[in-house]
């Protein structure tokens, strides 16, 4: 069978990644943040694929938010310099990547995580910062103590992160400004006492108010969703899920055979940029239609809510142009753990 | 490396199946409804290890929600007499499994699903009436003149389906016996017209409440989650994530590795049984601890709240025993499409 030559005949649901519109996002991102400015998260792309590509316009500093993430990296010869930006409690993993060659940094916020980091064959770390997201982070001022205990036994503390995930969304932008200042405030405390280069933090949602930051740690950027989409970044819309209309209802709907088996729900329902979603089950989204416009078989776009947990649903990314030829295919080979 | 012994040892997040559990849910369903009364759902496990013990309880009929399904359990030697209960335009991959000696029946709604069907090479339809729930399926008086277009065709016309997916959270069983007939008449009148020996029709939720159909689609029984739990069946909870308490606030806040991408989100939140939960992100849950019960290192259990899209996120079902020993493995080779 010959590849697909358009997204009309892929088969669906598919995750089709819009080139050009990726392209324009990642040189958007780089000349705000350029190299070591900015250290993309894989969590959002899951892909070594498209990490390359973001390699590629000068980024080889990346973050990671699974131990199988940092290992698929690693194994692609992105291991340059390697952030796992999340608490784990065995870390032999990583030690073996540190045995292999790559650069492995590894964040840690409690006396348990500094020592199964030494003890597992990680020699440098992070320390994670509570800065008002409730999930990691120690409290800013055991900061200092924490990267003592790490350097007594031997690790390199490299500096501190803290991520402001609970100010993403906010819209207005001094708003945004104020609060991340205060958030950095809390970081910069815990930095004076722990030293080190780094000051790690940020995401898509703060990239440009976090002004403080040695370097942001953002994903969703380069490929959006609606949630992102409501803020009014420059950033635009990239990915899609193409699907099939497999039934017509008299009553006004039609369905698609995309459902929640190839979205991320956490944010609701994906939209339908030509009408309204009605819902979704297991393989189908059931779209309102009342004029009729669709018919059996045709194909329509769905753009997810929440990009992280939707790519993390499917195989690969069918990459097209701007004429929707497919011209690329990028596994998603950084899934589950 | 040695397997894990206990789940304990088991990388987390990990989807824990309880054998005991399961199999008294199997024992329960089986009893009744025998043999062909029961025709399982593979959309719900997503398994062909798991169908084998469901075949092994005799259940030799299963229905899939995807092509990738029924393909999976044809190769897995399950392909006595697989139906497709969803309506697809491209019938080709459907007569391949054909032509290698599976039994395959496959909805249709529309003319043109009717047409597909015959010229991809199926040879046995069942025609899908919409009896409520705004999905799928034609018009109650439209399916004798789609039965006769199909036999036209030179398909073999098995009888009908139809999901009464909007009757299984109706709580009281008075008023579920009710609506389900209603619905039921819909589908019976259809069939009245279609002929065949097939009514197909129910699930987990209406299982016992429907009488009419000659065979019950039903899948989330064998495993469970809290929204079917919440219906007082004779089913118990059979699967869990099992993750790890990988940091711990003084704010009263424990922080589980398993989030947005370990569980289907479209029900709401895990539930975590010794207390509450405060929220989901990406790769973690904030568990609410303010008495501080949770230490760093601790294993916790999740409940998902919708078992389908949970266990579509995973790679296998690590089984348990009753005192928490691993098993087995059974891979869950039949996501994707």
């Amino acid at each position: 069978m010959r590849d697909p030559a358009t997204t009309s005949e892929l088969p669906t649901p598919a995750l089709v990644l819009d080139l050009p519109a990726f392209s324009a996002n990642v040189a958007t991102m780089s000349e705000a943040l350029p190299g070591e400015r900015l250290r993309p998260h894989v969590k959002a792309f899951k892909s070594t694929a498209l990490a390359q590509r973001l390699a590629d316009a000068g980024h080889e500093r990346f973050c990671c938010a699974t131990v199988k993430e940092m290992e698929g990296m690693a194994a692609a010869g992105l291991g340059a310099d390697l952030l796992l930006a999340n608490e784990v409690l065995d870390h032999t993993r990583l030690g073996r990547l540190v045995e292999a060659g790559a650069r492995v940094t590894v964040a840690v916020d409690s006396d348990e995580t500094v020592d199964s980091a030494a003890a597992g064959g990680v020699r440098e770390v992070l320390i994670d910062v509570d800065v008002g997201l409730p999930r990691c982070g120690c409290e800013p001022d055991d900061a200092g103590r924490l990267a003592d205990r790490a350097r007594g036994l031997g690790l390199e503390v490299r500096g501190v992160m803290g991520y402001e995930g609970h100010l993403m969304m906010v819209a207005e932008p001094d708003a945004k400004a104020a609060q991340v200042g205060k958030a950095m405030e809390l970081l910069l405390a815990a930095h004076e006492a722990v030293g080190g280069d780094i000051v790690s933090a940020g995401g898509t949602g703060t990239y440009a108010a976090n002004t403080w930051a040695t370097e942001i740690q953002a994903g969703s950027y380069c490929l959006m969703d609606t949630d992102y989409g409501s803020l009014g970044h420059p950033f635009v819309q990239a990915i899609r899920v193409v699907s099939t209309i497999v039934s017509i209802s008299a009553k006004g709907w039609a369905i698609a055979d995309a459902g929640l088996k190839a979205f991320g729900m956490d944010h609701g329902n994906p939209t339908w940029p030509d009408g309204d979603v009605f819902f979704c089950s297991d393989e189908h989204t059931t779209l309102l239609d009342p004029d009729a416009t669709l018919a059996v078989g045709d194909r329509v776009s769905l753009i997810p809510a929440h990009v992280d947990p939707t790519v993390a649903r499917h195989e690969q990314y069918w990459v097209v142009d701007g004429d929707d030829r497919v011209v690329d295919v990028w596994p998603i080979d950084l899934r589950h753990w």
